[in-house]
């Protein structure tokens, strides 16, 4: 023990960035938020990657200066401006470079390269925080006339470059003020927000409304994408989120019942109707959009009892992968009901994992071998069942029944717990790899039960086909007809340039090999060039149809997003 | 008993129709399929009408006649009807005006009413029944060339003037030979078919699929519309279908996967991946454009394990409405998961049910009344759960609790078993009671739980100021934010107008009352008027310009539907 703690441990930074940074803005989630690679995981790093100490006692460009834009003006004239400002106050405009970059910056590998080098891509030219509906109408009735091109900032953690301000503009800022709740409907089992609300503020109003709104029972919202503390309901809508819960509750989409979205063309009010039979379903038109349509204001969304109290935690080991998916795939068909959290790990990501938690050598690691589980083939599956109480108790029984007919082994519930503990943080681990030029980075797709295993090779296959490349997968978003792939990779890079091309053939991979071009963090400008090709003309030709109708001028998110205005050779 | 034996009873018809007549088209269901009324049912219509048998002894004009059109020649020159022939084969083009008014008419009673009297109101000028989708692409080319109106014809059970061919031109009829299993995937528990295949011929596939596809399981399709047995798979994506196990299976929007949808704008495929973000859903799009977008030719659906073993029937009686209403809602919200067929009649539909049953006067009746459970104000729920073993169990065990604590008494089983006997074989009645001059119809809404009591009232205020007018009303599709409310009506009606002008104001009362214009017949040409009213006009406009994307030149199924192309003053 003693050794242990006098050994290197690299220098992470445990400090908030400096207000005013460029590390401010790229670093992951709180100031003051961290989560450090383990010993055990930094160990497997210098390993994998054949480091010594030494490559981690000096950082790259931490992004600590102040974020300064040089000569990039904001290319826009002062009465424009003025504008703006006659909109929505002098306090709500900013042409300060600071704002400019913060929020012309999603959180893909590349922004982030860019922003430690000093080096943003594009600006937007002036940033605007609306406080109304009305405002956010004439503001798009203002670029729309002057053909502005005009972004909305969520949250701003967009994994496809969907924030990207490629031909400058505007960005509005919803999180500021659009954010407050319109009506909650303990009837109906709905709640009318501003789509600027974040998730802990909604999550947090559903869990007290006994308190807050004077109901009979508390609720929740169903929707925990790993950057629910950071993102909001209009992100998670417009780029077709999905949750940690998302097998019990349904994806973003789901959830959905009825929106206000201005667009150039005018207003778009859907109704909160459970279901209808009056043409096609223009609210569902509204999702996806990813800022290209128009802006999402409102949104009525669907709410749940909240039952904590019932849930079973459970978590089994299966002898092969093979094993593991067809449990899993059993289970969503058995017409038992789904668990909430619900997850697979192939082979390597339950190898790092166990091997992270520190059970490589222990007796269970042993006992787990000796029964025929053998590292390199195992893989772990985890999760919890919820709702009422017959019904979560029954869907657990069911899990145990199918899991063990498919050779598996209880692991108990202390799994979970762990992974619940680690379900938002993880995403700080970036920066402290980041800090010595270590990337981790994620890709998904959806696939269907029949072509998940030539996905999950494919992609396997690639990746690892670059020296030194972690490579971990599991599936976390489960329904009867099929599921996604989550890759998480692990690689040195020498720079940007290198990276991107590695991580576009991983896109590239996952489209050849029959997944879709993701599953849940939309496609933004990053799988765009793609999206003709995978969704084929039929479809592309609809959604242009539709771009042409909402915004004739092209003015919403322009510049590549969705494949709907850029050439599209991938 | 043998005073009932000797008393008058109509004569209803009990023979098929003749081949080549009028009613041969009208008729409902199979030539001899027959339900009469019986005597309950039929002395309470003489009472609530204030008729005699004397009313009841010859029948109003029954469409014996052969079906002839006149001079209503088709008004297509030779050389088109030509090149559908070259298209599709002679045998597979008809220009007979039996063809032509049987695939132009739909069920609706005033349909019915111009049949009966041998006055159909449009016809389209030529019927053609093409073979492969291949065949369905050259007739929209052709079509969209020419401009000439093109219609598709499905089961033809509309109900909403889906089918009338307004300005003419061509009918496609989808059932002869578009009913093709293209794939049946049991690894992802999906069925891909042409979209002329009617509900038993799918669902016997799949409750046969063992021995058919040496699957490991059998299988249920979930739809089971009332009209399930003459309506096909593109009819019920087509005008947005629910079936009465909708609770716990899904609309018929819900088990589309991908289709293939054939537009004069080029083909459209969407892919049929359980859920992807890849912007906003084109194959949703599809879903509810009622042939003015283009025509369904292929659908893969989800299926779901066939668990007919595991059912449980309940049925309980409740003192109120409101208390029916508030177990239903408490129910759905529960968290429980749902039964499968879930029902609850208001009093009116109640009593009439018990009366015709022959419940009134019964011990059970007076053990009803003796428990507080009053005819007139007390209403039945009834339904099955299924799935599962343990899951069905467990929502039956919830609806019982729920249903007790909202002051209901259990009536055992068996009223399902009743209702499970008549659920597809009660519009049989309409043609008996039509003979007559006796009208019964139906319309539908969607409404949310709190708009709920609204509807009901303010649509029965209308329906019964109408002297000796009946009014049964339900709800039978259940979801945790709302459901739908079916109104039965029926009445005396001297003139068709006099029936359409009531029907119509019957439509308007919804609407203004707050419900959807339709929860699962489609809009049609019958409450196409008041769409834009209905949706908004942002709604229409986005409705509109899909149109125009898909059809250009305004021929899928012009002259009205969905309000897309003709002026929309009620
Ligand atoms: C560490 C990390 C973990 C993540 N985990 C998950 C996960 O588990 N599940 C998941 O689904 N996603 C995940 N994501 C991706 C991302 O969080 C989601 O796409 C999220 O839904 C985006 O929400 P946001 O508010 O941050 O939107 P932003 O990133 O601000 O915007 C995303 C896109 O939506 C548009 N948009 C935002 N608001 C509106 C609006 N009101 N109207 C119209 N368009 C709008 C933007 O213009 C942009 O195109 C993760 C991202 C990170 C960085
Ligand atoms: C007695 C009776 C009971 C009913 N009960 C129910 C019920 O319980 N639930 C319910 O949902 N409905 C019910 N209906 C309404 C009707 O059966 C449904 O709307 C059904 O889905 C229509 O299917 P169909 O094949 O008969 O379509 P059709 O009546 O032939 O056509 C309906 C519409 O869809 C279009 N269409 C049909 N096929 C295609 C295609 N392949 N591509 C594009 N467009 C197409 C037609 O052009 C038309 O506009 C009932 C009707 C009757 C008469």
């Amino acid at each position: 023990m003693k050794r242990k703690k006098t050994s290197f441990e690299p220098q992470w930074r445990t400090t908030p960035p400096e207000p005013g940074s460029w590390r401010s803005i790229f670093k992951w989630g709180a100031p003051d938020g961290f989560k450090h690679p383990n010993a055990k995981l930094y160990a497997m790093l210098k390993e994998t990657f054949g480091l010594s100490d030494d490559a981690f006692s000096a950082p790259v460009s931490a992004g600590d200066d102040p974020v300064t834009l040089g000569d990039k003006a904001p290319a826009m004239p002062l009465e424009t401006i003025e504008a703006f400002t006659a909109i929505c106050g002098e306090e709500n405009v900013s042409v300060s470079d600071y704002d400019r970059v913060k929020y012309s910056t999603g959180k893909t590998m590349e922004e982030i390269y860019a922003l430690r080098d000093g080096t943003p891509d594009k600006v937007a030219d002036l940033i605007v925080h609306p406080r109304t509906e009305e405002e956010i109408s004439r503001i798009v009735a203002l670029c729309h006339e002057k053909k502005i091109p005009l972004h909305v900032f969520g949250g701003g953690s967009s994994v496809t470059l969907g924030l990207t301000p490629n031909k400058g503009g505007v960005t509005l800022v919803m999180a500021t003020h659009m954010t407050r709740v319109v009506e909650f409907n303990e009837t109906n089992q709905t709640i009318t927000v501003e789509c600027g609300i974040m998730g802990p503020a909604l999550e947090d109003l559903l869990n007290n409304a006994p308190n807050t709104f004077n109901t009979r029972h508390p609720y929740t919202c169903g929707h925990f994408p790993q950057s629910f503390e950071f993102s909001t309901v209009g992100g998670w809508i417009a780029a077709k989120g999905s949750g940690q819960q998302s097998s019990y509750y349904g994806d973003a989409v789901d959830l959905v019942l009825g929106q206000t979205c201005v667009t150039p063309a005018g207003k778009v009010i859907t109704l909160d109707y459970p279901s209808t039979a009056t043409g096609p379903m223009v609210n569902d038109i509204l999702k996806g959009g990813e800022g290209t349509y128009g802006i999402l204001t409102r949104a009525t969304l669907k709410v749940f009892r909240h039952t904590p109290g019932t849930r079973k935690n459970f978590s089994f080991i299966f002898p092969t992968w093979q094993d593991a998916v067809n449990a899993t795939r059993e289970i969503s068909q058995a017409e038992c009901g789904m668990p909430s959290v619900f997850r697979i790990s192939d082979p390597e990501e339950t190898y790092i994992g166990l091997k992270q938690h520190g059970i490589e050598g222990t007796p269970l690691d042993t006992f787990m071998t000796f029964k025929g589980y053998k590292s390199g083939q195992r893989c772990l599956l985890l999760g919890h069942t919820e709702g009422e109480k017959g019904f979560s108790k029954n869907v657990c029984k069911n899990v145990r029944r199918i899991a063990k007919a498919n050779g598996a082994m209880s692991l108990t519930g202390y799994p979970v717990k762990l992974w619940q503990h680690g379900r938002f943080n993880d995403p700080y681990l970036r920066e402290d790899l980041n800090d010595y030029g270590v990337v981790i980075d994620t890709l998904e797709t959806g696939v269907k039960w029949d072509n998940l295993h030539q996905v999950h090779m494919g992609v396997r296959k690639y990746i690892k086909e670059r020296p030194d490349t972690l490579c971990m997968t599991h599936c976390s978003h489960i329904y009867p007809q099929g599921t996604n792939l989550y890759f998480i990779f692990i690689g040195k890079f020498e720079t940007r340039d290198e990276f991107v091309a590695f991580q576009r053939g991983i896109i590239q991979s996952i489209e050849e090999n029959g997944g879709t071009l993701s599953h849940h963090h939309g496609v933004g400008r990053m799988m765009a060039p793609l999206m003709e090709k995978h969704l084929g003309k039929g479809q592309m030709d609809t959604l242009k149809a539709l771009k042409k109708h909402f915004d004739p001028n092209n003015i919403m998110n322009p510049g590549g997003t969705l494949g709907l205005d850029e050439p599209t050779e991938p």
